[in-house]
């Protein structure tokens, strides 16, 4: 029952009334090789040079951006080899944006606020790009933004730039493509990105874990919609902002408003000094998107003044290095045929208590390293 | 300055009026070679076998008890040997406890509620081990349960056993001995089980991983107390308590316990359909300690009517087993000579973005399986 629920993706309930998720493709190798074909035979008959590559991207072409991070989610050696290139080379023009994680259950409307304030900001003058790490490997494998139809006018507007996450894959690996994405985008002159998750899955702690500041998305009838945001989120949280504040609404969500605020002042301090701000909006009737923007400036202000701001952007490029590292550690492990072949029966002696949890790993980690060493 | 207050214990801290830390002893070996010789000499002139650790621990022997807990702490491979054949032997004599995981700041009265709530509990008929994973591994390398003269009524009481943490070791060591130690203290007749914490650290995720119940201690006044706690705690906790709850203080308690109990309200429901109480105590002047305790069993019959409690043991045993993996396999890469030259050569790069997260990781690894290699 627990399990089943730990499973069971919202919006692919019968009863769920908001915008459905689209199922994705399920593709182990999540580039598209029809697009580069096409591109390949294109204009030149030949790929382009990593300096081609880079030159556009700093030149703010599209085109090339896309073709780039189609390059970053692949999984071929050959264009993981350009791709590091790229991105090596656009490391030093990277890092001058805001990064917003956002996030919030299915049914809170991030799909409209992300459109609203999303055009707020680019009526600013700013430059935004709309990446999503989408629970598709976690769960349902449906892609949040995949339907483009959700965000008409920010599909379209020439200073937005909007890129679904891979349809597939692990965790670690979208996390590391959509971080890579960002630098690309940074050195095509995006200087907002928004990251996009649903706020139930392991997803918010690696987006945590990428932003400068994370915005928790909330409705005002603190019962039902909580039911699918994990604990330990609302602690992570900039800003919560209380979604749909309009009409009847409005008394509502500002009584909400006051009780985060307060549950709020309870929690310990966060690592930059900052104090979370409770906020109430209307992506839809276009309020209070404004505040919003000012907080997230109030925020940038508060963290390069206190010098939080270059101390969390330099902890989590260590952070990256060593979650990278780890990542693979474990996947070299449990990717090794005889242990995949072992794990399951192990598990069970465990469970049966025939074998503790420790003589278990001990064991498995012999027969890996006997193994590796017989490969040789 | 953000580095640096992660590394200050409050305890260590010269305005600190409460109870101090004792300065741990550094020893690798936290296993206490003197008392095993005298034991070895003394008695039988040979070492216990297996078979009569087993025994004595099923019978309640203490002494047994510790010296098989002691050659659980033991690092020496023979013992290790022996622990785990011991602990073996003991599974299908363990699980049948109530797993209490407690912490909060110092300062907040861990011991003396500790040492109340514990003798309530004895007096009830049941049989107390109170465990600690202490932050000497974190932080201060200070015992916390190693002035047993803050628990004056409880250490000499013939019903409870106190075993501190051993003094050094990686917090993955320190947590892997404290499970085996609750394995073989189920085994030997205790009923409940105390895990303590400190609040401050990374072990409380850890003791969250072994226990059933999570206590988290507090304070009336929302301000000062919480600068220790780590963001992230208030949501793993089944029941909050505000300590202190006496004289003057009754009326701040109370009012501290109806906004904690509002909060809790706005978080997202637990994995286990639990709602966490908010109480209040005095461990000092022993009010309110039996409300404690009913809420913990309130809890554990709730948790085994919707079967939540063998889920969450069966959850534990495989999150063990994969924590023990996945720590070794780090462990083993970051030992690895070569890599340890060159870590920090990686970090500086990536700080520099003379090279992306990602590419560091890559080159380091490929140098330490080239590294296996050739060690063959």
């Amino acid at each position: 029952m627990i399990a089943d629920k730990e499973h069971h993706h919202i919006e692919n309930d019968d009863h769920y009334k908001g915008l459905t998720v689209n199922d994705g493709v399920e593709q182990p190798d999540s580039f598209n090789e029809n697009s580069i074909q096409r591109f390949l035979k294109n204009k030149r008959k030949q790929p382009l040079t990593v300096d081609q590559y880079v030159d556009g991207i700093l030149q703010g072409n599209r085109t090339i951006l896309s073709k780039a991070v189609t390059l970053v989610e692949s999984n071929k050696p050959e264009h993981q080899q350009i791709a590091q290139e790229i991105i090596l080379k656009c490391l030093p023009h990277s890092g001058r944006s805001i990064r917003i994680g956002i996030t919030g259950v299915p049914g809170v409307g991030k799909s409209t606020f992300i459109e609203s304030t999303g055009k707020y900001i680019t009526s600013l003058g700013h430059k935004l790009a709309v990446l999503a790490i989408d629970p598709s490997s976690e769960r349902s494998k449906g892609s949040i933004l995949g339907d483009k139809t959700r965000m008409e006018e920010l599909s379209i507007d020439p200073n937005a730039y909007i890129r679904p996450s891979p349809s597939a894959g692990s965790l670690g690996g979208v996390a590391r493509k959509t971080r890579e994405t960002i630098i690309l985008c940074e050195a095509a002159g995006f200087d907002v990105i928004f990251i996009e998750t649903v706020g139930v899955g392991q997803s918010e702690t690696v987006v945590h874990s990428m932003v400068d500041f994370f915005l928790l998305l909330m409705l005002s009838g603190a019962g039902d919609e909580l039911q699918g945001i994990k604990r330990g989120i609302m602690e992570m949280a900039d800003a919560i902002t209380i979604n749909k504040a309009d009409g009847d609404n409005v008394d509502r969500a500002e009584m909400a408003r006051v009780q985060y605020m307060n549950a709020l002042q309870l929690f310990p301090p966060t690592d930059s000094g900052w104090k979370p701000k409770v906020l109430t909006c209307s992506a839809f009737r276009k309020i209070g998107l404004d505040k919003i923007w000012q907080t997230i400036n109030d925020y940038m202000s508060h963290v390069n003044e206190n010098q939080y701001f270059q101390h969390k952007r330099n902890e989590q490029s260590k952070f990256w290095m060593y979650e990278t590292i780890n990542d693979q550690l474990k996947s070299n492990f449990y990717q090794n045929p005889q242990i995949k072949k072992l794990l399951a029966t192990f598990e069970e002696q465990v469970l049966n208590e025939e074998l503790s949890s420790f003589v278990a790993a001990k064991d498995l980690l012999e027969t890996y390293y006997q193994n590796q060493k017989e490969q040789e």
